[in-house]
């Protein structure tokens, strides 16, 4: 069992230390394992610019001071606590601002989730996420962060589901109506847990006054309400178990998760998480069970990661000819081009004897690569890890053409 | 504008020519342009198996008299029927009962869906559908056809949505309790009508009594509902103007589709529909946009479809030794065989002139086909089929190692 604790308040705008000072008297009394908070919690929601929020926005990284804030928080009782506030991020002297949750615990960030999808004029002061949900462990539970307006694309919830996630820890501004009841349909329907923590009050923007709707709540996957707020000021705990979650059946017969029609229709995350060598992997081992060796009987599977994060798998295709034969890595490689990529930054390649590419493969791989990582798998798991320039120091390139 | 007459009874089961004479009844009462009906509306829905459900089931092919049937009674104020039937299929000498509706008009048959989800016991009488919904014009109106536990899968309103459908139209037998107000959550996110066109009355299947909960209802793509009924037996007539559904946005800076982070998560069809060429096409030319050629600058896309749908796209990739340059064509098929595809059923070839395929590919096309169709597009467009026999009518292939 969990228990959950769900912050609902009124953040004031602009002021930080106020709102600080306020979560900190509310995660004391609350009871949770978890605690969760509002979207923007730490700042309140309608500045009018980037300049505006910019000041109040913090760096999301070990030993920040926010961090440490509510890493002694969370020491407290030992809990999770997900809270949402402006993360600044400098990459390369560029400065960008994101409506970001920060989940923390004792030992310091657990998770940090950019918000995918902006809603209103936040398109014109946040720059959007990139990088899919985080799917993360909190004790035997197993956990995504989403944020308000990502709760209206469904896809989502649905490949957090695919991949075994229990609780969607949703932190909200709501100012629209449909939000609550519709994560009935959300929870039920992809059979998980979903707590929403939405924020009350009232701010100016501009010239509209925006009301948040309050009704905070956690839906289960049997489409329950455990447990709901009006819009006051308040915290929600709700019990459950998450493994609940982990039996998707419908009656006798039915299973809202192996039901479906994968050979009707596909979804697939396009952006891979941090795990790229555990997915190239497994991609790689894939690819070489699809081999057509009916010469050789030697099969070889390969997967390839461009710089965008994309990743191509590709098997070796015999032919009666022999010279036609085209190598696993190759294969993975072309497919690659064809969907737009065009610089390898890893690759996977997978065989019985954990063999090195051919020449024809390095000049293919050099075509498209300052540098790869490469790692060789055999039949028992083995890696033997490389870099291009190890197997092929002196390269033939395009340059010598000219 | 659209009238939709949504027909909510109790089918009599086995008694055929009742329900037929039962509908006849409601179908001349319902002022719609479009009459919905409930699933398995001719024969009622608990039979115990499939053996004792066949008899009563029809081909679904013009001239059949359950075609003409319905076909009359379409022509009596020119609209569109929607209703569900069992269908037996024959094809290779095996039969099959498929849980169907039937889309008709004055002028016969206009589509035919056969359910993809089926529902507890049907697993056992009904062989589930392999095709997608499909998406087809009534007047200036885009529509499409889903049967009763399809509702669970929200992919299929995704992709329906995708395609431009405006209003959905779901025949159901429903028992559980949770349809009705999810397809608020499903109509509001994709912006589309949901029609849904539920039986009442009770039926015993085995040891257990089902009830069917009626709640026969419209929703708007605000979330909206336009009309429902309770759990009598009656005609629901709500008229509305389909187009509203092209209306995507929420608020003024968002939008249900566009808004949609298509670089994040992908969704998409496996199985295509019969447009096989132009699906075919239009990826082969997409493909040649991605080619990689900075040594001929003369780029070609090809994509192929093997013997289950799937489609495959290729472009050429140029290398700097010149000599491992790969061809568009062996590109896409080594992405089919990557995919365990194995058998090449059609193909089309894009390039700016119109060019054949080489030799060396059309020594691999033939490792994986005993015949195939091949489409090739110059910039024009204008096309040249040829087969695979065409081009090569000599083969070398693996039987002559042997």
């Amino acid at each position: 069992m969990v228990k959950l604790s769900l912050i609902q308040f009124a953040p004031e705008i602009s002021n930080k230390s106020g709102n600080l000072k306020k979560i900190e008297e509310f995660c004391k009394k609350s009871q949770g394992d978890i605690i969760l908070l509002p979207e923007l919690a730490t700042t309140g929601y309608a500045y009018p610019n980037t300049e505006s929020l910019l000041p109040l926005a913090d760096k999301l990284t070990q030993n920040q001071e926010i961090v440490k804030y509510f890493q002694d928080l969370a020491s407290f009782r030992d809990s999770l606590i997900v809270v949402g506030l402006p993360e600044v991020s400098e990459q390369e002297g560029k400065v960008s601002l994101f409506n970001s949750v920060l989940a923390v615990d004792k030992n310091g960030i657990v998770e940090v989730y950019r918000k995918l999808h902006l809603f209103g004029r936040e398109k014109k002061i946040f720059t959007p996420g990139s990088q899919k949900p985080p799917v993360f462990s909190f004790r035997t539970y197993k956990l995504s962060l989403l944020i308000c307006f990502d709760w209206v694309f469904q896809e989502l919830f649905r490949l957090l589901s695919l991949q075994g996630v229990q609780v969607v820890l949703h932190s909200a501004n709501l100012v629209l109506p449909w939000c609550q009841r519709s994560m009935i349909a959300r929870a039920l329907t992809n059979g998980l847990f979903i707590a929403t923590a939405n924020r009350i009050g009232r701010e100016r923007e501009g010239l509209d006054e925006l009301t948040f709707t309050g009704g905070t709540q956690v839906v289960s996957p049997q489409g329950e309400l455990l447990g709901a707020l009006n819009d006051d000021e308040s915290i929600l705990e709700v019990e459950f178990d998450p493994a609940q979650a982990d039996k998707k059946t419908i009656g006798t017969n039915n299973d809202r998760i192996k039901d479906r029609r994968e050979d009707i229709y596909k979804l697939e995350w396009v952006v891979k998480s941090s795990h790229d060598w555990e997915d190239l992997k497994k991609m790689a081992v894939k690819a070489k069970s699809n081999a057509y060796t009916p010469y050789s009987n030697f099969p070889v599977g390969a997967a390839v990661m461009d710089d965008r994060g994309f990743i191509y798998g590709g098997c070796n295709v015999e032919n009666s000819s022999y010279g036609l034969t085209m190598c696993a890595e190759r294969s993975a490689i072309f497919s690659m081009v064809e969907d737009k990529g065009r610089k390898i930054k890893k690759m996977v390649i997978a065989s019985n004897s954990g063999v090195y590419p051919c020449g024809a493969c390095l000049q293919v791989i050099a075509e498209f690569a300052d540098e790869a990582e490469i790692l060789i798998l055999n039949n028992n798991g083995d890696e033997k890890r490389c870099r291009l320039s190890d197997l092929m120091p002196h390269r033939f390139s395009k340059l010598d053409l000219t």
